[in-house]
């Protein structure tokens, strides 16, 4: 390892810029934990004139991403996001030519993750990612190798500040799903096109990073069922929150007999298990294993600080000569347990029908779901929202998911059912 | 690093039995992490024919646990506990061999660690102990590794499952602590003699491991000022929760203008903190720290299988060729400051006293306190105990902790005083 380890970044951003600050500012306790003189040695993004707080003399500045990937550089930390584009682009070239690579780009990872690992490990270099995961949170290193005895069964993330805040928002003030999304854009806490977040693709994103640390597997994003928080309304909050649940948007990652099931979906959280209690914009990993059993990792999900102690903590790890495949295990090994078919996936759901206040309703819709085989544990017909609509909420017991949508498909075409059915799974206690 | 790697394991309770079923039952998902096939070649304990579940052929058996340290070993795992005797002896025996050692004994390197981490590091041997500190929690591995970036402030840790039961039982269900304390040991959740426990030592050995893992020292347990909750009652955790608080038995570490604080003692957690949070026999390690900000972990801190998780979680590490020393520096680099003096830290109390219901009383206590500069924040006189004598229950701004040990002298002096008073330190709100 060549000492100082030199160090180039990729974008000046909140994360990037904190980066450059603490590795300046922390330089003697840094050296002491990785053995090696930290430096950053070049930087690149649009604006050399910007102010970002920090002292960019003594170091080469690019206008051009691709001009950091020279031989004077021992690890490129990639902070520019997108799947595409420069960052695919250097993170390739970085590898390809043996420069580790740390990052907290979870599309690019998500998506490219299986490639730009396998090309890490062509060349001996290092690829990592702990930040790119619930930020300041190390749960990447904890599922990878703190509970590296154990085969995994289960993980439940909370893993996007802005949905999480949203949603706890929502639940505190009454306000609607609009409101609270406006008010957060106001405060800078969601982006102006916020739907990368509320959609659940970031969510997804880190659910198939996480999913890969811990399974030993390649990350498959594109088989991860996703939908965002967009159709919770204050309804679902307060009747979930009657019923003993409060709604999260979960990564869910589940070895079962069915094979490995991804997914990403807002879920209903029994009130008296530790996710429950997770709010505000706070991240979490909650993770079930044969001989740990449960863990649960809370902390800063986002932000430049955070996610640079992440960023950081991944360089001393390079430093330190901690060379951990990034899914685990060798490519070669990568497990192959097949995705499970997710129509097969047996769930306890909330369901939210907005139907007509008229007789035989219930019993219309009662007689679709008997036909299927789906049993109610709970229905709840709520007070009119406009004259003659009521909400109707009904709580199955756990079925197959392809009864239900089929169930759910013939329901929306009664004359009497208003709007598109809208469901969310129940996470059954262990 | 010899394949297979060959580990002997020093003693066979439900820890050392677990680590030899894990090694035995996981031997393919193991192989694929480590890179290494890992292999129990020899055993030690004391009565071979005693039946653990698991399969002992074609493993070498020693009576005696020194005969274990050979040319022919490549990993000790000392589980036999104590902080001298045979487990001093094999793990300095080993290490002076070049023989990495995993332990789950926080006794032993909470007293020797520093010894013991020098003689690893001379002997370019590891020394791991993540089994040592809360159980299956990698709480070791993220504070030394996972939080590298930061220089951590402070640590919170409820680090022992018994007292946490304790505390638990006695607010839910009302009862005294000998009550509890003897339900907890009919059913197994209490040692026979559960002085280490309750009187704090487990945490204080706990605590010192994390504060040299966190802060990068050599440990320091004989400068943990320690108490149990051996002499918390019901009337505390009552009034405790009025005033909005629950009681955890903490260990304390925190950088201040002081030097480095270590503590243990019951200390009162606002409700509404995540710390309050974690009931029952369950560990956490709450941290804060400049970029990361805060973070807590949870899980399980005690039982054959999580302690085992650990061991064999540090043992797969070794396999992969992670060699970080032990405190997260090299011994001439750790960090040298000095311990604060307890006696000037600033601190805000509960404080119960058993005093005469008399008028007057309340006068002469609160002359003392303000003679001392110690304003009260509240205080409430409880209804009478037996004839005459009540509980008054007082809460302190914060407040040096001389200042409040020289009042308590002189308050437990007065006449109408009648037992020694009892307080315990209130966790600010960061």
């Amino acid at each position: 390892m060549h000492n100082p380890l030199r160090i180039a970044v990729a974008g000046l951003g909140t994360v990037g810029s904190s980066v450059v600050r603490i590795i300046q500012n922390e330089k003697l306790s840094l050296f002491d934990k990785a053995g090696s003189d930290l430096v950053v040695s070049a930087v690149s993004a649009r604006d050399k004139n910007r102010d970002r707080g920090v002292d960019l003399a003594n170091i080469d500045w690019h206008d051009d991403a691709k001009n950091l990937i020279q031989d004077n550089i021992d690890i490129l930390v990639e902070v520019i996001g997108g799947a595409d584009g420069v960052a695919y682009d250097i993170v390739k070239a970085a590898l390809g030519k043996g420069i580790s690579v740390v990052t907290a780009n979870k599309a690019l990872l998500a998506v490219h993750g299986s490639e730009l690992a396998q090309l890490a490990e062509q060349n001996n270099a290092h690829l990592k990612y702990e930040a790119a995961v619930a930020g300041a949170i190390p749960a990447i290193k904890a599922v990878r190798e703190g509970l590296a005895a154990n085969q995994i069964t289960s993980i439940y993330g909370i893993l996007n500040g802005t949905c999480n805040y949203i949603l706890t928002q929502m639940r505190e003030t009454g306000g609607s799903f609009n409101e609270i999304l406006k008010e957060a854009q106001d405060k800078g806490y969601a982006e102006a096109d916020p739907s990368f977040d509320i959609d659940g693709v970031d969510t997804a994103h880190k659910t198939a990073l996480l999913a890969a640390a811990a399974f030993n597997m390649a990350p498959d994003f594109n088989h991860i069922p996703t939908r965002g928080i967009r159709h919770v309304t204050s309804t679902d909050i307060c009747y979930a929150e009657d019923l003993g649940y409060k709604i999260k948007l979960l990564g869910v990652v589940r070895k079962t007999d069915l094979g490995i099931e991804q997914s990403v979906e807002p879920c209903l959280v029994d009130l008296n298990t530790p996710l429950a209690a997770i709010d505000g914009s706070l991240n979490a990993v909650y993770t079930e294993s044969p001989f740990a059993h449960e863990t649960l990792m809370v902390g800063r999900g986002a932000g430049g600080d955070p996610t640079a102690s992440a960023v950081v903590a991944d360089i001393i790890d390079i430093a330190r000569g901690v060379h951990i495949s990034p899914f685990g295990v060798p490519s070669e090994k990568w497990n192959d347990t097949p995705m499970a078919d997710m129509d097969e996936r047996m769930v306890a759901s909330y369901i939210r029908l907005i139907v007509e206040d008229s007789p035989g309703v219930l019993a219309d819709i009662s007689g679709i779901l008997r036909d299927e085989n789906i049993s109610i544990q709970s229905a709840l017909q709520l007070s009119e929202i406009t004259k003659g609509i009521v909400p109707l909420i009904l709580i199955t017991h756990t079925v197959k998911t392809k009864a239900l949508k089929g169930a759910l498909a013939k329901i929306e075409k009664l004359r009497s059912v208003k709007e598109q059915p809208f469901t969310m799974r129940i996470i059954e206690q262990e």
